[in-house]
Order: C-alpha cells, then structure tokens, then sequence
C-alpha cells in the first residue's frame, strides 16, 4: 500500500486597512520617537497581502486536501470581511488592545482560522502576511 | 544633422496612506450608499503606486532626458512627503475639500508637480497611480 | 470657471480558459506546421489578465469618473461569466467562427463591453489582454 | 577545516495547459456539484507557475550547488515538454488515472524529477506549482 | 465591408547586462558628480526588460497581427543576442560612442528592429526599456 | 502565562551589480566551457533581490520582534552600500577569491549581517538571493 503524501496548499486574499501603530501607555512624543511616521495620529494604511498554508494528504475521490474554495471562504468570513476597510486599531475585535504590527496580526489570524481549518480536514500550518511588497511576517503556530 | 528624438522616461515611487470616500453634503446613509466600505467612517488605507512619466530629448552629455535622480527628488519632496504615512482626507493640503477618489489624486499630484518637472528641462506626459492591484487611474494634463 | 479634466480608468479583471489555434480550413499538418505546439489538438490553456481603459470626467458629487464597482459588474458579467473557466473555441459564442488568438479576443471583447461602458457615462478607451507574462494585445477601437 | 555548508537553489519554469477535474467515478452532476466550474465538460486552462528547489553544497570549483542550466535542462525535459501546452488530462503520461488537482500535480512531478536531480548531485528539496496568482501546491517528499 | 480593425501586440523579452555611465570627454571627479554610483568604473549591472509594441491588422487565416514567435526570434536575434551578458558599454557594437542610458537603449534597440518589423508586415510603435522595478525609458519613433 | 509566540519577519532590499562567473585557475576557453555567457570577460550584471528573514518574540511594548527600520538599516549598512553599483568580483572585499555565484553570496551575506541581527535581539533565519525571476538561492546557516 502506498504512503500517505503531505501536501500543502497555499491560499492568498488580499485587503486594504487604515492603522497606526501606537502605545497608549506612552505620549504622542515617545510614539512618534519610536514608531516614526508609523505613529501619524491621523493613520496611514496597506494593501495587506495575507498568504494561508494549510497541510494535508489529497483525498481520493477528488486530488484535494482541501477545496480552496471551502479555504477561501473562510479566510473571506473570518479574516477579509472583518480586516477589509476597516480601521485596524478601531474596528476589528480581535487586535483591541494590542499594538497593530503585522507580528500582532498574523498570530491574531491564525487564532481566528486555526479551529475552522482543522474542521475542514487540514492542519493549519503558516499564516503570512505583506504590508508592503518590501515588509512581512509569518507565523507557523510556534 | 540628425533630427531630435523624443523619449519618454518614467519613475515608480510608493507611498502609504489612509483615506475613506465621503461626500460631506450627504449624510451617512447616503455615503454608504454610494462609496460602499470604501465610506467607513473609520477610514481604510492603501499602498498607492505612483507612476510618473516625462518626456524630453536625450542629453548629448549625459544620455538623459532628465537625470531620475532629480525626478525622484521632486516626486519625494512634492509628492511622497506629502501623501506617505498620512491620511489623504486630513492631512494633505491640496486635498482638502476634495474627494479623495484617484481620480482626484491624481489631478492633484499632475499640479504639485508640473512647474518643478519643466524646470528641469521636461515635459510632463503622464500622472498615473494604482490604488489596488486591480484599480488605477491616469492623467495626461487633458 | 474651471475646464473639465480627462481622466483614465483602469480595472483588471482575470479568466481562466482552454483553446486552441485551428484554422477549420485547413488539415491538422498545415495547423501545426502554423500555430506550432498552439495547435495541440486537446487544447491548451491561459491564465488571461484583462485591463479595461475606460475615459471620461470625475464627478464632483463622487470623484468617480466611473464607479469601479459598475465597471467590475460589467466586466463580470460581459466578460468573465462568458471566458471564465470555458473553452474560448468551444463555448464562448462570440468567438464562434473565429481564430482565438489574443488579437482576435480584445476586439471581441470591446464588443461585448462598448454599450455598457457608454450607458455608465464613460467612453471606452482600451482593451488589453495578456495571455501569458511575456505575450499580449491591445485594442483602441480604431 | 570549515565545515560544509548547506545551500537551497531555485529555478522556475512556466507551462500552459488545458485540464478539468472530473471523477469518472461520478456522473456529470455530481462533478459540478464537487468541483463548480473546475468541471466544465470542454475544459479550461492555466498558466502554471513551477519553482523547484534543490539543495546542495556549492562547488569549490564552480560556486554551484548544480549548474542551473542542467536543473533547467532537466525541468524542461521531464516536465515542460511533457505539461506545456497539453491537456493534463488527456496528454500527460504521469496524470492518467489520477485527478488533475495542483496537489496530485506536484506529487508527479517531483517523481518525474527526483532521480535526475539526485544523479546531478542535489537532493530534490520542494516542488511548488502555482495554477494562479492565489492557489498553489507544495511537496516536499513526505 | 467591415473595417480593419488596428490590434496592438506586446512581446516581452529580458537580458542581463553590465554597463556604467561615463561621458570620456570628462574626468573621473565630474563623471562620479554628475552620474553618482551609475559612473563606479568596475561597472554595475541589470537585468532588463524590454517590451516590444507592434500594430497591424490581424489576418483572417491566423488571427495574427505578427506571429509572436517571429516577433520573438526578431528579438533575440537582433536585441537579445547583441545585449544578454555582455558589457553595453564595450561588447554592443550599436552602442559604441554614446552613452548608455537607458533613453539612448531604446533609441538604438528601435534602429535595431524596425526593419526586420517591417518585413513581417508589422508596424513597431513602441519599445520599453525597464532598466529596475523603478526606473524605465520607451521610444516611439518620435 | 501565555506562551511566548515566535514570529518571522521578513525585509526585502535590492542591489544592482556586475559580475562574471570566472575560475582564475581555468584558462579562458575552460571557464565558457563551463560557465558559459556568465564568463563573458567583460562582465555582465544583474538587479539582486535580497530577502532577510529574522525571527523572536514580539515585544509588548511595540508589537515588533525588531523594527524593521532597525533591519532595513543593518542591510543597507551591511549589504546594500558594499554590493550597489559594484563589481561583485573587484569591488567587494567579502567576495575576494570566492566564485561570485548566487550561493556564494547568500553565504557571504550571512555572514556580514549575522552578529548585527542577535545585537537587535532576533535569530538570522535565512537569506535569500533573487538573481533573476527564474534563479535564486537561499541559507538558513546550516
């Protein structure tokens, strides 16, 4: 009998959020010494590029670890629809009270999808995320 | 004597703003109507390429129509200081009671720089700016 | 009082699609010895990328020469509900009798969108259509 | 004596092809039902994306872990003349009886590949194919 | 009778080059203060794209404007070949006495083509030159 | 008390540089036996795409496992102002006696940036070296 293979299967979505990176523990002179332009109290924004691997072994009956359009859909549900012009700092309940780095973000959104990836079969394995084509981040659930 | 040639050069410059769409005359409802998401009131953001082209006649010393060191120095001071790190609605002079559609923007941006690109010894040719992979607009000075 | 500016619009929309160059006039020697491995008789396939130009004058109301979210609508369901996921020679009626070559295409797909573009208030400009990262067309009407 | 170091080398390649997924166990509604549009009877198509990576010990004598003209001569002989511009359903040797998923893909390509990469002196690393700009598939040999 | 219909084609093709910016009529000190790192005399280098725009009216047998493969062989023999790993400055023989620049490529690369165009019944309207991500130069015959 | 979570960040930089493929102990007809037109004796060059990827804890003061200012500053103090606009073979003093290929380099790299990384507080994790779109390598210090 044949092995088992592992493949992983890679999904991108894309959306585009307002924020500002800012400790509200500190005065607007130490946030904007430490997070420069970044700290504009009128906020700046991305084109966020999010990148979701998720591993498994490609079922039988249809070559899929899983369909990517089940992926897609929540990464849409859970992810995109709540980050998409919204206001990263202001809007989106999983990051109040953190600091709005990619760092921050792309461990908040594996917590959001990991449950809804392993009902769909597969072992979430990396959540990456560009803020800009040059700045990123990953987070493999380490 | 061999005739003039006419080349056109261009320069990519980024920068990252925030910005919502919102007509002040009409009231929320009416915003969300028309703008979509793009009318949160708590703003949303992009990573703009800014692509600027000039045109001119090659230098018989340097080979350039105009040294791309200098346009990007002007599409930095005129332009990218301007926009980068701000929020277009709020902090960008030139914009101010304006849509901040790229349409808009980029008319604007053609007026920030037109006198300062014939100061250097060219033509403006072309203003065009990608909000999104997928959206764009252009301006020729028509 | 101010003149009206000229502003250009681009959208990109993206279809998947199976085809194959055949000339029904001639045998299959004479159609590979043309269109080369293009003449695979089982079909061959394209990741196409479409960029749509449309012209016209923002409104002041919304800075929009044309709502992108319309010109999208209207790229979807001219363009991509008929291309997407079809055989181009097999199933796409407009290109019935017709050479699939890019060439081909863009005209085709100008027809299909002109009406539509000038019903939403907007003049269309261009219509470009890459079929691989190295090889593409474009159309003006002319 | 400096110790031996380990160094990972990528090449891509690009192939055009026609496929379906299609279960000849199921009947054509089940395949709709399953795989959407994917199942269009007459086909579509694809610009794939491949990057395989090999590792290795750069040469003293070249500075190469493999000559990337052989990893290319390689790639081009076992997968490119046998994927580019075929239908992977219908013309490719490796695919027949299996389901034309991206990960069904990269699982036969890297068997394609595995024992040229090894008699060049290189360990095959990951096979990674991307059908579009937002799906892709990786195989590493698990 | 319908019309001809004017299709415009796009063919992009790469070469990897050296070169420096150096005007011989002046000293090191003028040529570093006016071309900056672009005159280091051990030369610098880029991977450049060019893109080839032609026009013509696509035929009833093929769908073609200009078979694309003929426009790339024009290319690589007439552009590619003369470029690819060389040094522009002491390997192109049409670029011999003049600066290299990416304006002053186009010019010469456009010289290099049109008439091979020409006797495949296409018109060249256009040659881009894409020195980095940033920085590029097009020609039209002007 | 949560786990510490351990992200990646990655920084993309670039750097133009020419360079050739030439082993001083082989006479010129061995080394284009070997190498090929990247032994072309008057160099040849290339746009360089470099990617750093980093990993550690974010800090809860700021959200970053290191500003990424902080990193774009150690690349180009490190890497950018010693390869940009340079003979990789004549000009840079890490690469003295070394074969200039892309391997080479992502081990030389390493090297230069290792200890300034750990001085921030983050683990180098890899670095990877873009020569062209098709070629590239990459170290993990392995």
């Amino acid at each position: 009998m044949e092995r088992k293979k592992i493949v992983y299967v890679t999904r991108r979505e894309r959306f585009n959020a307002a924020h500002k990176l800012w400790n509200p523990e500190w005065d607007e002179e130490k946030n904007k010494d430490v997070f420069g332009k970044c700290a504009n109290p009128n906020w700046h924004g991305h084109n966020y590029e999010l990148f979701v691997t998720v591993k498994g072994v490609p079922s039988e009956d249809t070559g899929y670890c899983m369909d990517l359009k089940d992926l897609s859909d929540v990464l849409n549900k859970k992810v995109v629809d709540v980050f998409d012009h919204k206001n990263v700092n202001l809007d989106v309940e999983c990051m109040k009270g953190k600091l709005t780095s990619t760092e921050n973000m792309v461990v908040a959104i594996w917590d959001l999808i990991e449950n809804s990836i392993r009902a769909l079969g597969c072992e979430l394995h990396k959540v990456e995320l560009k803020e800009t084509e040059n700045n990123g981040a990953s987070y493999y659930g380490e």
